[in-house]
């Protein structure tokens, strides 16, 4: 059994990694950390695991969580998490990152986005990008892999094959996204307040949310061409799910049987994508880790609609399937 | 005191009109009609009028309503709506027709978008579109107004100035639309059943919803350019609000401080129009009249969004707004 | 004109008395107090007030607050209410509080409840608790009146015409309550978090609600009759609406039609109190000043179902009924 | 592998159904039936199931299914199960039905509820009521089990441990308990249409609703006393979980501590209810197939709280959980 720990397990992404995890056949999780004064049960923080989990979150240094784990997933928020896995990786602990630390290759941009207090600078560009359906054999021989964003994964899973297809133009593209209300996180602030946000949808970071960059690199690196996208999130008034549309200009002759073929190709071995003809709702996805997309021609435009749950394929379900890729079991273990 | 009659008195959007005219000092509803057997109360329709409304509901021919009204609103679907009003516009009745079938002004279009069987074929193009924002005049002077739809409205109010003041390109513009449940009616169906839509968004009618057409002739006919736009309408789970999201692109050396200033500009005499420096919520403008909206540059597109309630703005308040402008009413009496 | 006041300004229960007043056409808002540096503008607060309220919120002192108003409507939270009201009160100003500071009778109860700390302990049983269904006249003659609350107005409006006319037992009543979670105030808060309630229903402060007292209080002192009941509020993935449902054991040979009567007459004469045949849902009552309200017999044990908007009849709607009692105009000026 | 067949598979118990019965290790699903034409897919039906279960609803005769299977469950309508499910009985398949055909022990009280024509009303009285919490042994044994109510399961598991041990009187027992809308079904109606029960909480089916005689039975049978309990179903505006709230009267002395240690001795080995100090909410459940609970003595009254998914505990989850019993498996494979 692979001894599993937990950095951050007090959040919305940490206890669907744990719910996942307790399903998976082969782990074991051993350790879960917070900063949470008088060492809680974890039941005590998320009371869905009332009964299935017997442990109390402790606040350790990461080189003791490293000595009792085979892989550590760190749910810390960006910054604090490259602290905590920088030491750990001296060590032949393996971990994922589900923090945006490790996503960007570039420090510049890094700094442009998040700030220039980077703890640890020079990793940046050595990792992985953590997206399976596109990185499989890199992840397979990596002691840490950066676990994508939720935004990245539903626009880069649409628009990368057309991009690298040659069947849409890298510029001007279009991202719209609207996303559930747990990718806000846990802690209590006004604009998530449930009479603040229920009953309501409204544009946020407009030109400035820190997945921008990401979505680009992630379109860039797989297409080989220089990709700079507009994104918009919207914030639903559900718990979980993300929608994301988007719009570019297909090239020549490009046709709707094309679009749904390069995406049928790309996808016809990833068990955890599926291109659909009806247009999805992220209802379809929600609490699985699949991703559901489609692509349409719309007046001389291409659009693309795909699906996800955040918190499973856009955050938890990924780190898993990433595990998984880097221990050897199939990708599908302990999903379904 | 105005003698109103509304025809289709049961669905969501009669309702609103109800509660609106409720509060109206000039106005009292002497008839509502419905197909539905037994002439019941309407506040056993709509519970929310209980000791406020004490009306049956009648199913009466077209002239006889207007024999007792000075004043219909026509709540009922398309081509049903033609069928009822068309008699009644050889009386002196005035009337205002919520549904789409005089706002389209090409015979052509109309037969594209809805089907070939308009009652009323011949008037077409000679309706005023009752976008109060932009046809004041003419809607003063009118014995029947088109009232706008919803996405139209919300599109049209902050794209129009852009594009007529060459501000932003009319080529390749993109309407991303998010709104509530209650614009899907009130007839029950599978998709707008609570646990279908409840914690899920979905994009629907990609490529092929009829306010398409409306979208773009209402920025055309301001602009007096040729406009077609990309129109992807999505469900959102609450009752009512639409947010749409545009993406256009600017005219060379185009700044947001003159996009803001186009837009003051236009509404700065519309009581129900207000251009916010902030990024609006659709709970901004729930329950009134207003639309609310913003512009931003973001990576050189132009992004604009804007808010409304669908039933008041988008609807119903639209209606008694030009109602309003129609007896020489002031605009906003009635309202707040 | 009377010249209002609005002292804690910032909550949910102020911009709903705001929007009530903005229709109101004998008054005009002049004060809105806040502890919020900067003196934003109300409208920056609550964006539903955007070109409709055009004030900054200032902090005030009490007296400097009386001598602009003729009216001064209390929001503050219970403690800071009496504080604050309490200088007025030499004044010639007159004040609605609708926190709880003054609606307890017995400093005992209060002190038990809320603890011991009410700064003006003294005028307790003195004010007039500002249920207008059974209290008009000394409203009337009141400078100071205490607003009920939310969960007792809707079981005291159900339960005391049964217990006063002895058609229900006065011992082992029960009131189960079911509210949105505006009621839980704006103040952002782990458990009113939008992840955390939507989706979810839960029992909350079993046994130990404040409003238990009020409830007591309330009943015991229409019927003549002492009664304790058992109270269980429950929170639900809503906005707002309270649906209040009690049992209780008839006494001898007691039928519906008895229930119904008895509720029927006692609200004869009262333009916002509805009672109805069918089994009303909140929704009925949502963004109005009603309460609609239903008893049934169920196998020897009487059941009443009562609803209300928990911010308009369960706080600012019934506010304003007060201000329209002291002020002497008809009850239901400025509502519809 | 046990082969598995559906009965009545396009409704929202028949979806979790499948979703849990896919994760099992020792089952497979071999049939699913319906009487839609065409023979669609499962996964049109069922977006969630895309790529996850590749098989075609058949509409297929009872025998015909039987003749393909080891276990069969019923997820049709009440009286279309039972005449589905008695043919089957002469074969050796072994039967879960989720209608309530089977649940009531006593014909007569089965007319009074359902009316008069139940097509098997001879084999009632004779079919274990599976609730494995209590009748484990006799589900083992079974070939046909009759899996209860989602209402009843919640006031069962929370009153019989405290009537059975005397410590609460089995007179005047309340349950008021609150719902979310998948329980109402998957057929559109108006009262289950979004925009209706959205931002709404009603009762429905005050006095009259079929899940009080299965309560009375429930409680009756295990505490060996006579119980007719008042029970009032709530509409909740979210998609799954149950909360019930009971209140009863405790005998001489009791205290909470007995009441606790009464239902922790209960279900001291039952894997999927736990007794909770805190209160629990809906979501603590929700996706699972635990039900938490509680007991609180409140001013002489005893109340309770409970709460499961209506969807699994409440249905699909508790026919796994019997499926596991009767054919040896341990309770809990296929859940965590």
């Amino acid at each position: 059994m692979l001894r599993i720990g937990i950095l951050g397990a007090t959040g919305y992404t940490a206890v669907e990694l744990i719910k996942i995890l307790l399903r998976h056949p082969q782990v074991e999780i051993g350790v879960v950390t917070s900063r949470q004064e008088g060492a809680p049960t974890i039941a005590s923080i998320h009371p869905q695991l009332t009964g299935r989990l017997d442990l109390r979150v402790e606040d350790l240094a990461p080189l003791d969580v490293a000595a009792r784990c085979d892989c550590v997933f760190s749910c810390l928020p960006h910054a604090a998490s490259a602290q905590a896995i920088a030491p750990m990786l001296s060590t032949d602990v393996r971990v994922v990152d589900l923090s945006a630390d490790y996503r960007l290759r570039d420090p510049r941009v890094y700094a442009e986005w998040y700030g220039d207090h980077h703890p640890d600078n020079g990793r940046l560009g050595k990792v992985v990008y953590g997206l399976p359906e596109f990185y499989a054999a890199e992840i397979a021989q990596s002691q840490l892999v950066a676990n994508p964003g939720c935004y990245p994964t539903s626009a880069i899973l649409a628009l990368a094959p057309l991009v690298r297809g040659g069947l849409v133009r890298p510029e001007g593209i279009i991202v719209d996204s609207k996303s559930g209300v747990s990718g806000a996180g846990r802690t209590p602030k006004l604009n998530t307040l449930f009479p603040e946000c229920n009953e309501s949808v409204a544009a946020y970071n407009v030109g400035h949310h820190r997945h921008t960059p990401e979505i680009d690199q992630g379109i860039s690196m797989i297409s080989g061409k220089d990709v700079q996208v507009v994104f918009t999130p919207h914030l639903i008034p559900m718990d979980r799910g993300i929608l994301t549309t988007t719009y570019s200009v297909p090239t020549a002759g490009v046709t709707e049987t094309q679009l749904m073929d390069a995406l049928r190709a790309t996808y016809a071995s990833a068990p955890f994508v599926r291109v659909v003809d009806h247009l999805p709702a992220t209802k379809d996805c929600s609490g699985t880790n699949f991703c559901h997309l489609t692509a349409r021609i719309v007046r001389g435009r291409v659009v693309t609609v795909s699906v996800l749950d955040n918190l499973i394929k856009g955050a938890s379900g990924a780190a898993v399937q990433n595990m998984n890729r880097m221990f050897g079991y199939g990708e599908t273990l302990g999903f379904y």
